[in-house]
């Protein structure tokens, strides 16, 4: 009979049944010290912001940062750091774009001529791409890995959870109930799988009045406090709208932003011990 | 040789070389007269609130409105609805949920119990339970049948659209240059498969300030005609971001809404006529 990647209910003592089974190894001539998944339930919260801010942060302190950018199907990462140019490899390894102050980025943007072609690509391929991303790159020396997830429960996201070693995941969510209710899958998706939650993040949160400088609440109230407490996270950052911000980024002149916010994420990603996975969970 | 469903370099002449092979048929006690997906190349720009506040507007002119709620990793409809009891069948058909207004609902969220559970499924599942959605429904008499599309072009997208004879695609976007950048991958796709586009909805476009009443732009300027004559396509609307509707739609009384924006909509799908589509291209 063959496999049919059921391990609970199959008799069989095949290799595959071996813990971490589903875990791939990046290449030896890379080292990468943390892999950090930031998710949502949802698309749209800001996940990719919140990526690229936080990479930011971290290689201001002085880390060695990438971006594995797995949104496969709406990749915004390139884009907001600015980098255009097509990624090119040594017939080996493919080399990742290198932003101004180093972060290194692979996204699937960074290998198709056309950026508005959609990427109509089925599951199993889609999980291919992102092994290749985290095997086949020349990351070299990482300090934080971090993951731009795919946003929801689906294919990409299982896969990423399946095979990479991840060490910790960053919630992100915005203050509607309807996304809280979505952020939970995330939440109880991370805990089946096993992985270490970091905390979670509001963005969209307020946004300054021009007028009179006090805050608005597009998004209705936060509900950071409420949401970690509900699914027992730790609540780490509360992010402002910032029109002028979304003009930077747009413009590819993220690295040149100041942000405080995340000061919170950056110390618990600092703390944040190495854990043995046991992924033997699908 | 096993179907390796690649029909342009297949030479064999097998049934699923057909026109329209793909395409399922509906159940015999139902009829659906025009299947309009709502669509976007991302998620969080207000896709599902775009089908639900189209669905009321619909049935407020009196037709018979059902919506498919194929965003199974993470669908809101039923909580916009205030719908929350569980889907039941007779053995053989599925009874949608029907709201107060008398719109037909079908959810993934209305076949779990645990709403915060994540629907972890493979692609192949996930266009499954479309298909069923469609199939094995008793919609009987419909008007126009809305397909809150899940994001992105990915396996559930490509499903939809090759399974169900969709009529005509809805694009929404936001005013953010990466989110048009992105919606480029849904305009792409939905003409890739000979899909007709209605039209572009601009989603979260301004907002009244509480001070002078003057419009804020939270996310920068509208883009609207710029992304509508970029991908030429018509646009349609341009939605404010609006606190008090949130706060309704959390509460379920998105029906109690009064809502103008949508009537370009509503216009273009009444004179959207029927459409013989060659779906032969995957």
């Amino acid at each position: 009979m063959g496999c049919e990647h059921n391990c609970s209910s199959c008799s069989s003592n095949c290799q595959t049944k071996d813990k971490n089974s589903f875990i791939v190894e990046t290449n030896k001539r890379n080292s990468i010290k943390k892999i950090i998944a930031v998710h949502s339930g949802k698309g749209g919260v800001g996940k990719s912001f919140v990526t690229c801010m936080l990479a930011n942060e971290l290689a201001k302190k002085g880390y060695k940062v990438g971006i594995l950018d797995a949104d496969i199907t709406g990749p915004s990462v390139p884009t907001a750091f600015g980098v255009t140019e097509n990624l090119v490899g040594d017939g080996e390894l493919m080399f990742p774009a290198i932003t101004e102050k180093g972060i290194r980025i692979v996204s699937i943007n960074l290998l198709i001529d056309d950026k508005s072609k959609p990427v109509a690509w089925r599951g199993p391929v889609l999980g291919g791409a992102i092994k290749q991303f985290y095997q086949d790159v020349l990351w070299e020396e990482i300090d934080f890995l971090l993951v731009d997830m795919p946003p929801g429960t689906g294919d990409v996201a299982l896969s990423v959870f399946q095979m990479l070693p991840v060490d910790g995941v960053v919630i992100v969510s915005t203050p509607q109930d309807l996304v809280s209710m979505i952020v939970g899958k995330a939440v109880n998706l991370a805990k089946m799988m096993n992985i270490n939650i970091v905390g979670l993040v509001e963005n969209m949160a307020y946004m300054k009045c021009e007028c009179c400088g006090n805050p608005l609440y597009p998004f209705g109230p936060s509900k950071l406090n409420d949401v970690a407490n509900e699914f027992s996270i730790k609540p780490l950052a509360s992010l402002p709208i910032d029109p002028t911000l979304n003009k930077q980024i747009d413009a590819g002149n993220i690295e040149k932003i100041n942000y405080p916010y995340l000061d919170n994420v950056v110390n618990a990603l600092e703390n944040l011990g190495k854990k043995k996975l046991d992924k033997n969970l699908f």
